[in-house]
This record gives structure tokens, C-alpha cells and sequence, in this order.
């Protein structure tokens, strides 16, 4: 018989209401605020399900506090309207060195991949899965979708030939990439994506969800890596990215996509022209700083470090498979026996840890969890927690003792 | 000739400034905090540029300070994802009484509107002249826009007759109406809706912009007016509403539009979904608190009765016309010689009051202002402003003192 997780009626009371919350938060896994008033008595100590960089919120917090809080400027964020796209489009490409006319500033990368796949997809799109949801969610009725399976086998990396061959028998118009990709971890280098973009040269809109790309490396130094450049030289390619979950900033919704002038104009035309917030436009003007952006640096590349260290330290619980990940979250696949929603259960239960259940993902067959990486020390308590629930059994007892159980010895 | 207003070099400067910016802040005022960035000493007092109930903006936050801020939690709000559309709309329809499933959230009003303009607008769009200008502005390329002109001899009041003798005439598929209606601060009752529902039937969609309807009133006790529950009735209506204005919070960016359950899962499906943030989400929280609307209800009908004030105060400048308005702001129209950006340039250079110059509204003919109502103490500084710089001039001297000048008598 395979090992279990045994519930007591409280998880299980609590197993039904995240079955019941999930159902109705659509296709993201429901919220931190919607769980604490569902069920109050969980003692929440750790959202591993959501993927954020926590040194970034820090960082933010701080300057916050110190230039707006502190001066009594909170109430002018929130009062006054805040500046259109094309504004803050000028600050951006100062930051990003990039023209600020390839720019589109959206209310988060959701809005992006929305407004590009609404805009500009026209029959056809061809997703990998397992993949980020909205990605296919986004398509209008009339779109058809098409899925490209990555394959556990190959550790979900994507097989470039193969990919191409099944590009140039489906002919999509519009394709979906995700790089890092969410939830599988899987890293194209940028050698591979340049080889990929000459090789899809020929479909109209190419999509690169860059949204996990501050946490990718190539190099000892975790120089920054990205192809938002190549949107000059590719005027198929659109680029998308969030800026949630690398600056910690979920809660603001600030995104962006990069992609040929005409496409912005036509964007920004149709309406797509004051998507920001109080808060979006303080944290865009904020990036227009060289100090925030040095501390910004620092703690990226912390956070990538911790990372790798966290997703290795999992790799030393038998139990599980752990996937190797670019991003700063890791796919676990769990062991026969177990469910994901009975783990998340006693993880929330028990230890007020919170992470992703990966039974709505298309594409994913068995059991799976995504771990997001938090700080150091919450780490740690993760790792504990996993340690303590996949704990090897205590070695069985050998055949003879069990047949000739041990009798204490009366005394002489 | 006509009076005039003589810009210093300072003046002039800081006029041209403000036209650049306009050009870059495409069809909306520049915001504070460019204008800000750009002309550093300015030294700004009042936005009266941009329409809000500066009460409410304390309502929420002195709600914020003591529910959020004083117990830590400004972090989450900013840190994690807000909850999903499907999920505020429950929140918000047990506020207003309406069904979730007629509720459509968004990131503003604006947003609203141009999902609703995309998604459901097949050909023809007409909407009445002056107008909130997304509201032809969100047109997708292919939609033919017709214009229907408030006449100004009638205080740009909606001719009833008139109006859907032009609606049976041009056959439009989509209709916009803004009701009370902005900048011009005209009002249709609801008795005056009720008939153009009935007789808008054949219209496949009406939309009616009621983002300034806490504002209106048709009795003494300024009881709520609003045409949302209509949407039981006529399946053809929607109704759009920012909540920017009257709860002061231009800022967070919160609107929503209400409609058929069709169309709501329709947008759903469109990808429409998840366009709140963290200040959001807190604040249709906050909307639910029986106590919360109880304040706001006692601002809101404050608000009304200090912009009803201010606006007879203005009457009284005699250079002025001032329009009626349901509003919290009141459109004025300047005398010959002023043109709106010189008297924009000096309020905001002499007294640093911001005001909406008018020149980009269409269908308005001559020099107009719009002002916002602001706090009563504000209201104030701008009455006092706006009456010294169309003070009467100075009694002209009668011809005989100019002939023969008084010479001071020389003691005897």
C-alpha cells in the first residue's frame, strides 16, 4: 500500500473550502485575503504559492516609506489621477534603454498578453503546456488553439526541432512562449531563442512571456539576460513582462510589453491609453533612479542564489521530483499516493504554508506542487515542513522480529 | 477693445509649458505630478482640474490609516495579487443591491467603457457633443462615429424630441449618453431616462455613463438617483460607473459597468479578468461596512450642497456664464478677449489653482473653463481668485475730470 497523508476533520473541512475557493477564483489559485476570511483560524505564515522576490517588496516598502509616506505624499497617490501610457512609457524606456515608442504600459502583464492576443492574434495560436493559463484564456471566441505538450521525459525542455516541425505543420499566426516558463521552470537560452526567432520568422506575431526572466542566468555573475532588444530586429516578436513577481509588487499590477511601433500606436488607439495606478506610476518613477535600481540589482541576484539553494535542498528529499528551474519557484511532482490538494491541505493545516496545486494545469500528468522561493528563512521552514511530511518510514522491522517478538528478560 | 489679461514673461513661459505637456498627455489634462516635474515653481494649491469629493478622499483615508496602515497591512496590499473580478463583483453587488452576475469590474471607468465599446459596438456609435472624449476615443478602427450637438442656447440640455428624431434618422447600433453629463453638468431625470429607454428599445446597446450621479439629485433630501437597476429591465442598457469622483480615489482606479449577465460572461471570457489591485480590492471591501456608507452618504449629499454654493458664487462674477450643473464641477464660458489657456496660465501661476481649459472638448464653441468643486475652504480661494481677475474695471473717469484735471487747491 502507498504511503498517505492521513487528514483530521479539520483539514479535511479545510481540503473542501480550498476546493470550494479555487472553484470560484477562476483560474488563479484564490487569494491570501479570500483564504483569511474563509477560514480565520489558519495561522498563515507562508504564501509559497504566489511568486514574488520579498527583498524587492522590501525595497519598495522602504523607498515608499521614506519618499511618500514619510512626506505625506500617500494621499496624493491615491486622490489624483495618474499620468496616461505614453508618459510613462518615456520613463520606462530610459530605464530599459529602449525607445519608448516599442513600449505599451499595461496594468499588469495580464492586460498585456490580452490586449496583444485580442489585437494582433488572428486564427490561430499555438501555446506550450504546460503554461501560464491566461495565455490561453486570453483567446476570443473565433481563435483556435493549438498545444504544443512539453515533455516530462526531457525534464518539460522544450526540443527546438521538434517544436519547429510541429510550428510549420500547424502554421499557427500567433505563438506563445514563456521564458522562463511558468510552472515547468525550463530556460531557453538566448542563443536558442535567437535561433528559434530566425527560425519563426515567418509566423506574424511571436510571444515571448519574459515575465521570469530577472531570475534566469547564463553566466557566474547572473548578468541580466533578456531579448527585449531583439523586438528592433524582429518586428514579429512581442515581448511581455510583468514586473510583480521580480520587483514584489503583485499588488500594484504594473506590466509591460515591447514590441514594433505600429503595433503600440495600434494599441494606445484602441483605447489601451490609461491602464496605470497611483502606486504603478510612483514605483515607474522610481525604477528611474540609478540608486534604486543598483539595490535592485544586489537583491536580484541574492534572491537567484537562495533560489538554486532552496530548489537543491528539495532535491535531497527522496521523495519527491524536484525540477531543475530557472524561475524562483520549483515543480514537484509528488510520489504515488499522495494528492496535491491533500499536501497543500496539511502544508496550509499544519505548518501555514501555502503553496500551488497544479491540478488545474493543463499538460501536467500526476501530482504536482509549485513551490515559490521566499526568503532565507522561510525557506528553511519550507524545506522543514517538506521534510517532516516526506520523512522516510521508520525501517520496517525485520521478518524474525515480528515472528519472534522481543520478550523482555525477567530478571536473574 | 476687449479686456484682456497680460501674461508676465514668467507667465508666458509657463503657458507654453503647459501646452507642450498637454500634447504629451494626449486627450487628457496634464497630471499633477507632471505638471509638478515640470514647472517646479509652480507653487501649487488646488486641483480644481480634476473632478473628486476631497471628503471622501479623507473618508477613505482615515479608513486606510486606521484598518490597514496602523495594523501593518499596507505591505499586503501592495505584495500580494488582488483577488479576481468574479469575486469583487459578489462583494459589490450585495453593496448596491444588484445581482454579481450583472456586474462587470474594471481598472476605472474608462476601462469599462472601452470593453463594452470594443466588445459590443458593431458599426455606427453615436454620442452627444460635448462629451467625455473616451467616449469616442475607444471607437475601434471600422466604428463610424455620429455626433449629436448639445446646443448651447439651451444650456446644452438634452432636447428629447430632437434627440431621437436623429437617433430614428442616423440608425445607430450603439448609443453613449453620460448622464449627468461632463463638462457641461446637464442632467436627465429619471422619469426623463425611463422615456428614453422606452423609446431606445430598437438600439442594440445604450450605454449611459453615470460616473457623476452621486452628484445629481431630484429632491430636497438629495436621495440617491441612479438608472443601474434598470438593466433588469432593458437588456439593451448598460450603465458605466467610475468611482473615482464621488469616493475621491481617482488614484486606485476603480469603475465598473452594469449589464446583462450575457454581457458580463462574455467580457469574463474575453479576458476581463482580474483588473483590480491591492487598493482596489481594500476599498470594495470597504464598500461592504454598513458604516463606512453611512459616512460616505453624509459627504456625499455635503459635497452637493457646497458645490450648489459655489457654483451661484461664481454666478456672481458678472463677466462669467455659468452653467447649471448636477455635477461637482461647473463649466464656465469666458468673455470676449479671454481665451482659456491665458486665464488657465494665470489662476495656476498666480494663485496655483489648476482648472480645466477646454480648448480640445468638442462641440463646444467659444473659450471655456471647467471647475472642479473642491473642499469649502477651497471653493473659497478660487471664487476669490476668479473674482479678482475679472474684477469690474475701475469706473471711467467722467469727461470733465479728464478735460479739466483736478489741480489741488493751493492754501490761501
Amino acid at each position: 500500500m502507498p504511503p498517505q497523508l492521513h487528514l483530521s476533520p479539520w483539514e479535511q473541512g479545510l481540503s473542501d473550502q480550498i476546493k470550494e475557493l479555487k472553484i470560484k477564483s477562476g483560474s488563479h489559485s484564490p487569494s491570501v485575503s479570500m483564504l483569511r476570511q474563509a477560514a480565520p483560524d489558519i495561522i498563515f505564515k507562508i504564501d509559497a504559492c504566489f511568486l514574488s522576490n520579498p527583498y524587492a517588496t522590501d525595497l519598495f516598502m522602504s523607498n515608499l516609506e521614506r519618499e511618500v509616506i514619510a512626506r505625506g505624499g500617500l494621499r496624493a497617490l491615491l486622490e489624483f489621477y495618474p499620468a496616461q501610457n505614453s508618459t510613462i512609457a518615456e520613463q520606462l524606456g530610459q530605464t530599459l534603454n529602449l525607445r519608448p515608442e516599442n513600449l505599451f504600459i499595461a496594468n499588469g502583464a495580464t492586460e498585456a498578453i490580452q490586449s496583444v492576443v485580442h489585437n494582433f492574434a488572428k486564427k490561430k495560436i499555438l501555446v506550450n503546456l504546460p503554461a501560464f493559463s491566461p495565455h490561453y484564456e486570453f483567446a476570443k471566441t473565433g481563435h483556435e488553439m493549438v498545444f504544443y505538450y512539453l515533455d516530462k521525459k526531457n525534464n518539460f525542455e522544450l526540443d527546438l526541432e521538434d517544436y519547429l516541425g510541429f510550428v510549420r505543420k500547424e502554421k499557427p499566426d500567433t505563438i506563445i512562449l514563456t521564458n522562463p516558463n511558468n510552472p515547468t521552470g525550463n530556460y531557453l537560452r538566448l542563443a536558442q531563442m535567437e535561433y528559434l526567432l530566425e527560425a519563426l520568422k515567418e509566423v506574424e506575431t511571436v510571444v515571448v512571456d519574459e515575465s521570469f526572466i530577472h531570475f534566469a542566468f547564463e553566466d557566474p555573475l547572473y548578468l541580466p539576460v533578456s531579448i527585449a532588444k531583439l523586438t528592433e530586429s524582429y518586428p514579429n516578436l512581442v515581448v511581455i513582462k510583468s514586473m510583480s513577481k521580480d520587483f514584489g509588487i503583485a499588488g500594484i499590477r504594473a506590466g509591460y510589453g515591447v514590441m514594433s511601433e505600429g503595433r503600440v500606436k495600434a494599441l494606445l488607439a484602441n483605447g489601451y491609453l490609461w491602464n496605470s495606478n497611483g502606486f504603478s506610476e510612483y514605483f515607474f518613477r522610481l525604477c528611474t533612479q540609478p540608486k534604486f535600481w543598483e539595490e535592485y540589482e544586489a537583491i536580484r541576484k541574492k534572491h537567484i542564489i537562495e533560489t538554486q539553494k532552496f530548489i537543491s535542498q528539495l532535491k535531497q528529499i527522496p521523495m519527491l521530483r524536484v525540477y531543475p528551474s530557472f524561475g524562483n519557484f520549483v515543480l514537484v511532482e509528488l510520489p504515488d499516493g499522495y494528492t496535491a490538494r491533500s499536501v497543500t491541505t496539511v502544508m496550509l493545516g499544519r505548518y501555514g504554508i501555502y503553496v500551488r496545486d497544479c491540478t488545474d494545469k493543463k499538460g501536467l500528468q500526476g501530482e504536482y506542487l509549485r513551490i515559490g522561493s521566499r526568503s532565507k528563512k522561510e525557506n528553511d521552514q519550507i524545506i522543514k515542513a517538506f521534510s517532516q511530511i516526506f520523512a522516510p518510514p521508520a525501517a520496517a522491522k525485520p521478518l524474525w522480529e515480528k515472528l519472534f517478538p522481543k520478550v523482555p528478560r525477567r530478571r536473574p
